[in-house]
């Protein structure tokens, strides 16, 4: 068969704000081959997503990532491998069109596991999905006070580990910081895994992130995420060793969200000493890429967990890449996501009385887009270069 | 002063061929303030460039260029440090954001040195401005002969450095390759440096690159030029290796034009033992990003080029950064540039008789777009997204 069509469908609820939460909006993609039907959504900005699928050719190396998706042959995995790898070549200097392949990738795997009746995990090659310890995802509380409030709901939702992050962490005093951190702690409890999120808001000042580690320490912190910005791999490997170098609990680093290709994270880990490569399937490049990272790290005993703040649709697909690997035991699960994202989708993905999460055992990624729930959340958008109309939001 | 009004044009040539000219398009960047007007160029997408100007805001870590660049401040250099900081922090989950940015760093460059009434090497912090030697970037021929023939054209105008790119190279039987080098050789004559561009071909396959490394040394190439994509470290770090082990001439590695920040080009140099590292400042977030790079690599004795492949203007803009480090020798200088790059701007650029480029003695970046030559190239855009219009095309 070959694909016929690709369509993005972009969504928002009325009012984004200016928070870190980003199930405010989100970029559905939809690709249609042999009869079949295949969904991904893009984690990345809309529009600049949209103009990458469809904007005229500058040269060679940046082409519009339709060049290199339509009309291709797509018969077998070999066939994804083939279009992420075209994607790359004929767009690289197109900046954004690592986000915008990330979606198609999805829905191309979604479409083949439905086509061949398997999940995607099954077309990777795992025999079996492996539940997963989910981490409830929340941002910060605006005072200490309101993140204790938040840990204990989430202790009393039966989560058996739970992620802070962003909010007011990092951007003011250390003490501010040492309270929130105690108070996550305290609420959760001593059995419940607590995790810390920067959200790079040191960019790559390793001092700053140092004078936070005696209250990770203190409260055992699971690890400190995304202290840095992605690139930064010298202050990642400093911290590190900071680190590595107390005496009373070692706080391990997770990074890698930011990562828009397998090279970056690779870094992270070559050169970066985190201990966990946080991806997004929605921005790497798609479960291709996901699943190249996650089978480099293995080996080297760096735990892969998915990076998921927006749908289920989207959260299962991240689970994907590593689904079948059971050392890597955590997952995010985003608990705070926007009315668009709690209904995006047809299926749930909830989280079991024991705190895991199970990968659907159905065909693709298992999700569909709820489309009657969505629709009224849809974004009409228009893109017309020398008179031409280049995109219009297709019916849904 | 304020920033008042930052306004994008899209140009064409009329037809865009699928080769590796990035000369075929461009996007001009117009900043005002307080009665002053600077100009810059993104070397990136147009159309999703624009669209990472005005999309809607996705969340605090995801927001449209425009917001962290519309009213600031601008009253010095710092200002111009802190904006280009504000983009990466509030726009770091939009991936094209960078080059987006880059454009309009260079206006806030050129925009201050017009009212400094300095050129941007001045506010740079450089004493003087060092000529250059111009290398002549051009595609490879088709054929062997025909690479010969522009060897012979480019050694006749008086270029003192050539470098061949792109084309057929790398993309077929090494025999076909070390023809094309062979003849680019004989065509330029042992007294004029010959260097070898890949253009990322070999994706990270180094094999594939050892194999082209005998002819170079046979014929001293100056260097071999984006063997691999520019995370491709552990590739390029092998390469460095093999070249450096070879007895009879050292092929040293170049790269860089693909990185679009600081960190990108830091470990290039850092981890993927390249000798030169190249540098557009329409791609790696401009003329304050690019000069940073140039810092760093020079205590590393790592020589700082240019990557320009458009316009005079943007090739002033990419000779700043580096403009007052003397043993940076040499810089790109494209001549096979389309009818819109060659008259994009009120000033010329030239080779002097010697092969050298002297970096304007003119306020700013020292070069105007001239408006009634490339205004017929303009082409009309607009984005409306839920029924407002986000952009169109403004007068110019």
């Amino acid at each position: 068969m070959k694909i016929e069509s690709v369509d993005f469908f972009y969504f928002s609820i009325p009012e984004v704000l200016d928070i870190g939460d980003g199930s405010q909006d989100a970029l559905l993609v939809r690709v249609r081959a042999g009869g079949y039907e295949g969904w991904g959504e893009c984690e990345a900005a809309p529009l600049p997503s949209i103009a990458a699928f469809v904007c005229p050719m500058s040269h060679s190396a940046c082409k519009p990532v339709m060049a290199s998706v339509l009309d291709q042959p797509l018969n077998d995995i070999a066939d994804i491998a083939r279009i992420n790898r075209l994607v790359r070549r004929n767009s690289f200097d197109l900046l954004q069109a690592d986000h915008t392949l990330s979606g198609i990738d999805v829905a191309l795997w979604d479409l083949l596991g439905k086509r061949h009746n398997e999940p995607v995990y099954r077309l990777l090659g795992y025999e079996r999905a492996y539940a997963k310890t989910a981490y409830a995802s929340v941002l910060f509380g605006d005072t200490p006070e309101e993140t204790g409030a938040k840990a204990r709901a989430i202790r009393a939702a039966g989560f058996r580990a739970a992620k802070f992050g962003w909010g007011p962490f990092g951007l003011g005093e250390v003490t501010v910081d040492e309270a929130h951190v105690r108070q996550a702690h305290a609420g959760l409890g001593d059995d419940i895994a607590m995790l810390i999120d920067a959200g790079t808001v040191w960019g790559d000042d390793v001092t700053a992130a140092i004078a936070r580690l005696p209250v990770l320490a203190e409260c055992k912190a699971g690890w400190l995420e995304e202290p840095f910005v992605s690139g930064a791999l010298d202050a990642y490997a400093a911290l590190a060793q900071a680190a590595n170098a107390r005496s009373d609990f070692r706080v391990r680093l997770a990074g890698g969200e930011g990562t828009h290709d397998a090279f970056m994270a690779r870094h992270l880990i070559d050169h970066g000493g985190i201990s966990f490569v946080q991806i997004d399937t929605g921005r790497i490049g798609g479960i291709t890429t996901a699943h190249e990272v996650a089978q480099y790290a293995r080996p080297l005993g760096v735990t892969y967990v998915n990076h998921t703040f927006t749908t289920p649709l989207a959260l299962s697909a991240s689970l994907q890449p590593f689904a079948g690997i059971e050392s890597d035991v955590i997952c995010e699960y985003p608990i705070d996501a926007s009315a668009l994202a709690q209904h995006f989708a047809n299926e749930t993905l909830a989280v079991d009385g024991t705190g895991q999460v199970h990968i659907p055992d159905r065909p693709g990624i298992g999700m569909t887009p709820n489309l009657d729930a969505i629709r009224p959340y849809l974004v009409p958008v228009e893109i017309t270069v020398k008179g031409k109309l280049l995109y219009r939001t297709p019916e849904l």
